[in-house]
């Protein structure tokens, strides 16, 4: 299953963590964009180039260290199809250099419709007949406030394809609390949706000990990090929120279960915006980049056992 | 703001419905595929040049007696960004034509990601100096789990841009009821959530009575429209599931308010596919969409007042 994929390359790598490729304009250095802009104007075909070039920099520079990244589908649709079309591109290109990709896109529907957000993203379509893969990612990120049907038609490419969904179970903003924290019962909304996750993780099961319905608990609310690992034993966890959101190491290591293992942590901003903070050269930023990797897993790895099954 | 746009429409053309565009492939006409594989080949190109066609056909047919379109942006993702070039496509071409334009994408992140769905699909983008509308449309389905600050971002547009939001509270799907029938306190999930949309409501008043946040209420439950209507004064309604998916023109008549107001009813195989279920000719496809969209219109006006300020 798709998680296993992804434990081996974090072991291989002793590597638990993810990096977010969320990239803003701003955040492309100057002669990036200005090469995109001299050949395709100030246009979102511009735009959407210079991330493309942006994010092949950076995956270069950190795909023998860091297991996965993570595309953020927002900031992609941000910048229109053309956007959309860089997305599918950072998702191949980062996978012919051996890395797991996680699109964050939030997916959800009715049984039906999400058949098709399926296909369109872990999936293959028919066109007459020709099967191809539209993203072809290897997990993506879903809101499970539609029920069992709205994720059965992710579990059946789980199960065939080999991939893996997260369910956003307790997200890392501010008010995240006010449906996540509600009582039912005697138990939180967050507790009820991760319930519903080891639920329908039993039916895609992990070779290693995790299914593949993983779930996202935010690395701003420790406490509930640690009630969750104890409470999800076959859940694999990402965690984002660490470092730009405040969420620090010792609260992230929560999240992992004996062996290091269960949990990969996300960066996005400090990793894309590494040369802004090191006020190094420009041309430098993919190399910034990997420094800020390193940095992030010896802090996470220092409050971890060593990794392994 | 947004939704008076929409009630302006639904008042001239004496109809609450809007056509849902969720073309697979398998609903586009031989010929028009042909035309399309002829050109582009058997390719995630060819497939979205057909289905732009097609609804084109569908649009051209229906835009001075249905207000607004639905496109699921599933169907188009499915056929990779070529397909969501023909959803970016499709939006334009039918606000061209006079239509209101629903985007249903259920986006959902923390606010400052919403921030980059709120600019893909209601705002526009800064590139360098140029300003730009990537999707451009009136309104999108969102899904409020994250709370408040994933919700901020898009009632900002829908004051400055005049656009609207629909969150999802009561799904038509069977196992909407997982979650959002489960009780906190003395109400349910769905009822906490309809709460919200009146509160974020409040920050985005119309003129017409509706704010711009309205509600996805399933046509498919049909008590809970009722319940959720006498509850949700300022909560304009999209409605799901009539037709295909089970739900009747009494049922969905709970919806509205004494004015025949408050909703707007979907409908989505039954018009892109008429011509199958005519068995007429398939150069015929739009012309029986038509007539499907005047059926439906009827079937649901029988059980409603006149529809007036």
């Amino acid at each position: 299953m798709s998680f296993d994929r992804l434990i081996e390359k974090i072991i291989k790598t002793q590597n638990p963590t993810v990096v977010g490729l969320d990239p803003k304009l701003d955040y492309v250095p100057e002669y990036v964009k200005k090469k995109a802009f001299k050949k395709y104007g100030k246009t979102l075909k511009g735009a959407s180039k210079a991330i493309l070039e942006f994010n092949k920099g950076i995956i270069d520079e950190i795909c023998d260290i860091v297991p996965a990244i993570k595309p953020q589908a927002a900031y992609y649709e941000m910048y229109g199809y053309e956007g959309v079309k860089t997305l599918s591109k950072t998702i191949s290109y980062a996978q012919k250099k051996g890395m797991f990709v996680i699109t964050d896109a939030k997916r959800n529907d009715i049984g039906a419709t999400m058949e098709a957000y399926a296909t369109a993203h872990l999936g293959s379509v028919m066109v007459d007949d020709e099967e191809i893969t539209p993203f072809g990612t290897d997990a993506l990120t879903v809101n499970g406030y539609l029920g069992t049907d709205g994720i059965e038609p992710l579990l059946k490419l789980c199960r065939e394809n080999d991939k893996g969904i997260f369910v956003l179970v307790k997200t890392s903003n501010k008010s995240s609390g006010e449906l996540q924290d509600l009582k039912i019962g005697d138990k939180t909304v967050y507790e009820t949706m991760g319930d519903m996750c080891e639920k329908w993780g039993a039916t895609a099961p992990g070779k290693l000990g995790y299914s593949s319905v993983g779930a996202v608990v935010g690395a701003t609310y420790p406490e509930q990090l640690a009630e969750m690992r104890a409470k999800l034993p076959n859940t694999f966890f990402l965690v984002p929120g660490y470092g730009a959101q405040g969420g620090g190491a010792e609260g992230v290591s929560k999240a992992f279960d004996a062996n290091g293992l269960g949990a990969v942590v996300n960066s996005s901003r400090a990793v894309m915006c590494a040369y802004k903070k090191e006020e190094c050269e420009e041309t430098e930023y993919a190399r910034a980049a990997r420094r800020e990797c390193i940095r992030m897993k010896e802090d996470i790895l220092s409050y971890l056992p060593k990794i392994s099954l």
